[in-house]
């Protein structure tokens, strides 16, 4: 069943929304990931409260900006294109020379049709991101510099939003799939990501598995580092594997971004699944990391997750800014980019270690598993696997691995698992 | 010294008793083998009990059986072979028509000269093996079938008998060898292993051995499952390799049967001296195993345990039939067993690793090693190999590793040992 | 700066000083040092206590020696050479047989002029060496044997001493080096180690390092062994890599004595370094093994400490005896040990392993270490280098392996440890 159309059409709805660390823009983001799936549960961090070495900001909200020439003609509206205003901006209405406008003033000067994305979360400041076009038409002074945004601290009830979902599986250990939703009017570099998380999230709820699986929708960076502060440990313990899911919508070669040591279970996955399915992909080095795998993979923490892209975030020019369009994304690179995420997550799947909760071998007769009369063929085929099997589920035999030892092949061993589940013999 | 003449004989004086996974033919079996061996003790494991997953089956005796015609001949009688009866066939004195009385009757269909060895331990039923031939020849009902058995359940005193004798060693570390004692009148598939075990003990005995060694005589799989459920975690402890005798007494060629995970020490020293003394044999898998290292190699048991047979057990046609019998074995093969068998008590004892009890070099002259004169020459070849030797001494080399290490003869190298051991600088 | 002209004065001050295991001529030499570096403790283990297994001796002193002919002329005056007297020898005065004489006479049959060094530390005896020219003028008997030696045990005050010195760094691990001080009259298989260590101390006190350098100098063996059981488990918490220094003042191939394993982190240090320094360099066995390393490695102990030299013990003719002067070393042999000394030093330094104290990445920008204005470009290349390595200190990475993972020179790896330190972020 495919969901191209369904992930594109969702991109086209949150396309517009305001998203940056935190705000209520982040919060119609949520809402709507929710009408997708109820079940995603929308939490938050605390302003001004600390998470590691961090210091959570205020939240931030805007009503309009833009600059006003002394024509009454305006120029970097924000209604128009939010990227015209730098993430973070401390609301102002001022009039200002040219002189001074320009040192807040944006632009690419090799691109000179792209608004570039440009924040000052974390230092007190303002400012205005326009195309080099705009630039050189800006004329001369006075402005009028117009920014209506605000600030809330802890006290006045500022948070940072993020949401998350749980589907339950047979086991407590854990896949994460995480994403963010802190960039603005951007598809490839953010909405891809999300979008690509619901569509697994649909996938996988069609069916219980054997794994739980764990979807973030976090601020990049800063929403991690919070997540990570409150729920390391419990991480730690479950999280078999993960992904970083971004830039990962648009029709570049997949791309495969290391852990910081490089030979953890999610880069084995992924080499192995990206290396049948789109041999051609790119492995980049963990020195080319950009997203969330720098704080799940960093010293102390070492996740087993790593990054998957199409383009990766850097290396394509329309990259951070207001190229990264609708139009950079494709329902069918979306498409191709879910069967890729299905792929890993069957891989996972067939590579679990069941172990038995029995020392010695459990006395097959008493539960019908073989014949009680012992002749010289009383051992059937179907037995014989069934005990070559179980005599490999010592919780370090993948079922692949002893799909590769006895012979059997993957559909069979999952059968006779699912047999000595039933019979309480192993334990997933 | 040669033992093959013995073996033999003591396999015929063995060979009629009706040994199963209990009763009186297994207490005769095991005051057999006290004759040979006053220091064999017999053990019990009570019948109703527990053992790991197992409930341990109540003991079973039988008195006579047969079938009878209407005419007054008799077939398939107990008292001619007692592989005729069903392993733990229930009492029964019944006329019954040909028709139900074929569905209790076995025969091999390609094999028409063999009786079959069929039992049916955990489940309440009777039959009769014969022959194709005598198949042939039943003749029509109606018959009298007449099995004079008795159960004991634990009220009645009913036990599951095992045999055990250890050689003590400078070591409290162990060698264990286990073979069988389960099966009626077969002589590959059950009386090699007990009396190449005998002969082992009798070769062991004439000196102090550094490791400890210790012989199992039990019912397979429900006896070594019995018996660890009591002593794993010493087994775990002290044995430092062992193996399964079985199939031992015949022609056929070597054969290993390596332990689950294959890479043990039993399995290095195995293939060592296979390699060595009888480079054609044959290498199992795990997938090939049959006897009891199923229970000593299991998840979670893991003992540094494997298999060594001659023709395994499945293998050779005779297999659990009456043809299995004194012509299939011989003198010499019992003989030629043994000699291997030696060879890997002789490889395990040069491949000890004994530790230095002391920190830094002891002071050697204090205790005559050398000379208190230190000149240019003093240091004498023979001290200085043992102050190489000495210096290996960690518990991590063996006795060979610091042979090829120093360039030093095991011979020299033993010598060296004893000294060191009388002047309590190393322990083993 | 060079120090080849001072190590070599340090020798001709410290050469006619009459060391042994203990006494004056001990005293006299750690004072000596002291003159050179203030720092260096003069410390003591008392005569007759244990260590290990050893018994310390009693401390030696000696006045005078000589064997008298009848005609009143002297031989093997201890007064011209104190290899003369064989070291610990008891005191007497007495009218002896020739016959009797020359079993306490060593001489060294194929080096006529030679005189031997002999030592009888933990057996009573006394003895002579003279050169084969004299003992073949010795002339007849009776000889009075002269010797003036006095023994204090721990009642009288009896000590063996020994000298150490500690360089602080800016951290608690350590690198030792070890050297002795208990052969008389010889240059290069004695003093050269002792000079050697006194010129790396001054060149190392020019700066704060980062690991503490420790040095030692005891006599050999039982020095070690006492200094070994009161600080083992210090040093076995502690030291980082160290070695042995000896024999490496002359100008022989400089050598490689490997630690008993073999592997461990200053064997890999010094062969990489001497690859680098002297290709040429000889690498010998554990079985040519001599000097304190035998301690040092020895099993159960296996500090992680190996040996270098130049010509090795045992290897040059002049080995311990008196042709083992100061002809023998040069300042240019003793420069060019310094300078490979430095390297193995500096090595060690480049290879230190610092961790980050904090979990996921710092917040960079409140400590103005990147910008807080987040643009396409705001990344430096210099900030990019920073996080780099900041991600790979994880304690597990040497600053070596950093720089050639991410492709930086050490020089400027130092430089963002540095900045790195002084905000706190990581400690070493």
């Amino acid at each position: 069943m495919s969901y191209g159309v369904d992930m594109y059409s969702w991109m086209k709805t949150l396309f517009p929304l305001n998203r940056s660390l935190s705000g209520e823009g982040n919060r119609k983001t949520l809402r709507f990931l929710q009408t997708l799936v109820p079940d995603i549960k929308i939490g938050e961090f605390k302003s001004g409260h600390s998470a590691f070495d961090w210091i959570i900001p205020h939240e931030w909200n805007v009503t309009d900006a833009f600059i006003e020439r002394s024509d009454g003609s305006k120029v970097a509206e924000f209604s128009n294109c939010n990227l015209h205003l730098v993430g973070y901006s401390v609301p102002i209405d001022k009039i200002v020379s040219k002189e001074e406008l320009l040192k807040h003033i944006h632009y690419v000067d090799e691109m000179p049709n792209a608004i570039p994305f440009v924040t000052s979360y974390y230092e007190s400041d303002w400012g205005f991101c326009i195309s080099k076009h705009e630039f050189e038409k800006l004329g001369e002074g006075p402005f009028r510099v117009y920014i209506d945004s605000s600030f809330k601290g802890s006290e006045e009830g500022g948070v940072l939003n993020f949401g998350e979902v749980v589907l339950k599986g047979k086991s407590t250990q854990e896949i994460l799939f995480s994403t963010y939703i802190c960039h603005p009017s951007m598809a490839n570099n953010e909405l891809s990501g999300p979008v690509l998380s619901i569509a697994l999230i649909k996938n996988l709820s069609k069916a219980i598995h054997h794994y739980t699986y764990r979807f973030l929708f976090l601020p990049e960076t800063i929403g991690s580092i919070c997540y990570l502060s409150k729920n390391f440990k419990k991480m730690k313990k479950n999280i078999v594997a993960g992904w970083v899911l971004t830039c990962i919508g648009d029709q570049g070669t997949f791309s495969y971004i290391p852990s910081r040591l490089g030979n953890n279970y999610a880069d084995r996955i992924t080499k192995e699944v990206l290396g049948i399915q789109v041999p051609e992909y790119i492995s980049y080095s963990w020195l080319d990391r950009g997203s969330d795998e720098r704080q799940y993979c960093s010293p102390g923490i070492d996740l087993p997750i790593c990054g998957i892209t199409r383009s990766k975030y850097d290396i394509y020019p329309e990259y951070h800014t207001n190229l990264d369009n609708l139009e950079l994304v494709s329902e069918e690179s979306l498409e191709k980019s879910l069967e890729v995420l299905l792929h890993l997550v069957k891989k996972v799947e067939s590579q679990r270690v069941p172990k038995s909760t029995i020392l010695c071998e459990p006395q097959m007769g008493r539960r019908n598993l073989y014949s009680n009369l012992s002749t010289r063929k009383s051992y059937s085929t179907q037995t014989r696997k069934m005990m070559d099997v179980l005599s490999y589920l010592d919780g370090d035999h993948t079922l692949e691995d002893i799909s590769n030892k006895c012979g059997i092949d993957l559909y069979q061993i999952n059968e006779i698992i699912e047999t000595l589940l039933a019979h309480k013999i192993i334990e997933i």
